[in-house]
């Protein structure tokens, strides 16, 4: 599977992760995660050295891990600090250890470093949405879908599919987009896709979730921002037509993509709104809306283009291209020059000699299904 | 895969085949069916050319297909004649089509040409029985089998088997067999085997399905006719002993193979009576029979096979043959030499670099799985 | 898969094995068993030779097996008899047989030898205890388990996981292993394992099953014996502590491994009491107390043990090792240097032209999953 490593990857929400092991698996290798005592996140491989059992069925002892079938025991950083034969504590053998990968709280998610390199600390995405309550409020959630994630890179920076995928939800007609303008951005490495409709109506759901877009004309946008690998917002943004902000309603929808396998993504689901702050039941219409469009809708669509294009390389295919395609090409092509940019740095090291940051392997077995 | 392309397989039934999308899946590739308003059965490609949705999850528009991701539309021809992007009316892309396949209606059935070659409407093997109404009634079925097809014509093709295999229903026991003549045939690609039992009785539910067998011995027949790759029919007769034809009572039972993939096989059934044609309790009577016989007995044993060959291809095992073999064999071997010479002259004119019937070459995918 | 060909399996206890088809496989081959009308137990290749239907599914005819597809028959020793075709009574096929297995019925077991040398009877595990009804009760079962065997091995030969995957049931706490003395011993190709803990408490279960042990302490040994390919015998034996047998209480717990696929095995497991000969309920407490640490604690982390290593091949894996692995790793190479010096064998014979001791090969096709 080729994949950018030198990246955050969002492991988990930072709601799921506590004081009990939980394993997440991203870029093919288990990954256990929990919390230290003093509530620091952890990010450990899965797999004990000694026999490959699962850690995370083990226990939970204070700030370690204590492995479920013979109990060796390892610390936050991955070392082994306890071994219980013979006599309850014997040597510890060299070189048990599992890999300990570096982990940041952010914006409501446990971000895991998954490269060689010093992880960079200033690299997330822009998700401050998320965690700013005081002028957001948001739901969240987490599902998976069977392709690359670059076939759903591809579903979100495309909204053209909104018309016709989820047409009688988030779809509001043809009509609607007769004059939409498009405009495309390159910033550094993040990616802009705005479409303006001027004097129109809201959407029907947009409508039911804030009654102050009911019988009034608005201008609409929906600016869709991409961060590589697989970092999506969609800003969807109302205001009253020929006003700069009266009834402004806006909703940020993240779509953060971690890579589990080459045809298994997770989608870390997030939806941000900047209206009816203190209404609960908003939270409950907004979710169904979200989980209909999302697992239902587009996970199908994407899971039977796997099956039908039976390879997960979109442009080996050579397909047919359309003016909306600008974007997720766009995407494809700068990730790819990314990760053979990684490939090439590396390989000039490796012939340079020069040590890497972790200096023992890392079990990495190949999956028997 | 190895298969005869340029022949014609059932797709469906005709009764399956309406004013919605379905699909087929035909030598490892999925076929959108469909009627246009005038009736007519159409089979295309069901893979979009742009992004690989599924076509047969869209809409039908009049007689156009809409995707049901970004919204192109296809005609019956395959040709993409709408784009909605952007304004709602975007240009074509160039090659925007999708393969359209020959059909053909008759026998009850929607037939459709895999190959490049011209069709050939007068290919079709003779099922008229299933289709007139005046002489014979019917009833039909599809189910399917997890092997090659060509080991269900084995089955079909060497009846010792009934009296093993359907001990107890449509087997009538060895006793029935000790005087058997059997007359085997080739009649340029068609094959029969012939079998007759003089002055015996009936089996129990042809007693059961026609009292006028009852207490009386009968002169039966079982021709089995095999038409390539995997067209069947089973013909049993009875007459009243030493008579022509008093109490003649026969069904023609169609077995049309359609190979899904390498270890796939669907098969349409039917069963057209020359007796009862008012009674509709015998529909009921004799699809119960047939369903056991076919989706059970049958079924269970040639996916058994798969199981324990570990290949489809026969004869590389080096199977012990009995005498009843010959037909099977027979049925085996010219299909070798149909698929070898079909083989030869697509190298030949790849030679000669002619042009083939469709110049656009055509997505086919392998299969993930 | 390398295994070693010429031992003897275990297929089926003798319970399970009477007047009626059954299939049991065993290094990939599925093998037909049955009583002949005398009682001796047959083991044949389940694979007819003629079309490859499965011959469990036929009918036991006296002592020939009749096939469930043509109804070609097979008498004990593989060889066709009979061939109904035609007229009920044709000729036998050359070639017609299926392989036939010896077989050995002993310790309640019956044994077959899968390789194509000699049989040797006196090859057999001491299994006494299980048939020995004078001096053990015994209590049996059978499940599979998706892991090579060795790795089932390895958890039986390494008893200090009972603490950690046992905890709760068979575990007694790490204090009870404190002052554990091991003993390891190789005698021929029988290694064993032994444990020893003076003066302390006997463990839960133990008091459960015999109250004699409450309230008093106890010398404890835990010896386990191994022969290859997957052999084991669990002898715990308990005295009150300071004395030779006074409330001499043990059992005799058996794991006999066949090999079923390179990712499967069958494990037949046994426990023998030497106490309470006579009371029917401690057959149920122990049952329950064996199939929860057999079928649920182990299963699951053997299993598991594959998912995270991607293979069967533990050393290539370059584990950690502790002391404890000794015994497991010492009878992994024994292993591997049986099966080498059996394949050495092989070569040199074939090299030398000689005769083994069947002629006609076996159909042993690949597997279609
Ligand atoms: S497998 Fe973890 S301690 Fe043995
Ligand atoms: S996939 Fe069919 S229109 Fe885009
Ligand atoms: S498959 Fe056994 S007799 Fe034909």
């Amino acid at each position: 599977m080729k994949h950018l490593k030198n990246t955050w990857y969002v492991a988990a929400w930072d709601y799921e992760v506590g004081r009990h092991l939980m394993m997440r698996e991203i870029l093919d290798r288990p990954i256990l995660l929990y919390r230290e005592e003093n509530g620091r996140a952890v990010a450990l491989s899965d797999i004990c050295p000694h026999r490959y059992a699962p850690l995370h069925k083990g226990r939970l002892c204070g700030d370690r891990v204590e492995c479920p079938y013979h109990g060796l025991q390892f610390d936050a950083n991955g070392q082994c600090v306890h071994n219980p034969h013979p006599h309850g504590n014997g040597p510890i053998p060299r070189n048990a250890r599992v890999r300990s990968y570096p982990v940041i709280e952010q914006y409501g998610a446990i971000w895991v470093w998954m490269g060689e390199k010093e992880p960079d600390p200033n690299a997330l995405p822009d998700y401050h949405f998320i965690s700013d309550t005081d002028n957001y409020r948001t739901i969240r959630g987490v599902f998976d879908i069977e392709n690359h994630y670059e076939m759903v890179n591809d579903n979100a920076l495309d909204l053209t599919h909104v018309t016709f995928t989820h047409a009688g939800t988030l779809g509001a007609g043809l009509d609607n987009v007769r004059n939409e303008r498009v405009v495309r951005e390159r910033i550094g490495n993040t990616l802009w896709c705005k479409r303006f409709n001027d004097g129109i109506e809201a959407g029907s759901d947009f409508q039911r979730f804030n009654p102050a877009l009911v019988g009034i004309k608005v201008d609409k946008q929906q600016n869709v921002r991409w961060d590589p690998p697989g970092y999506i917002v969609i800003i969807i943004r109302y205001v009253q037509a020929d006003t700069e902000d009266t009834h402004y309603t806006s909703i940020f929808a993240g779509n953060l993509l971690t890579p589990i396998s080459e045809t298994r993504t997770r989608m870390f689901w997030s939806v941000s709104r900047t209206f009816g702050l203190q209404i609960e039941a908003l939270d409950h219409a907004m979710r169904a809306s979200a989980e209909l469009a999302l697992m239902v809708q587009d996970k199908t669509m994407i899971e039977d283009q796997l099956r039908l294009m039976g390879t997960t390389d979109l442009e080996s295919m050579r397909p047919v291209y359309i003016a909306d395609d600008a974007t997720p090409v766009a995407a494809r092509r700068l990730l790819k020059e990314l990760i053979e940019a990684e490939e090439r740095e590396e390989r000039e090291q490796r012939a340079a000699g020069s040590a890497t940051r972790r200096a023992e392997p890392e079990a990495t077995p190949e999956r028997v299904t």
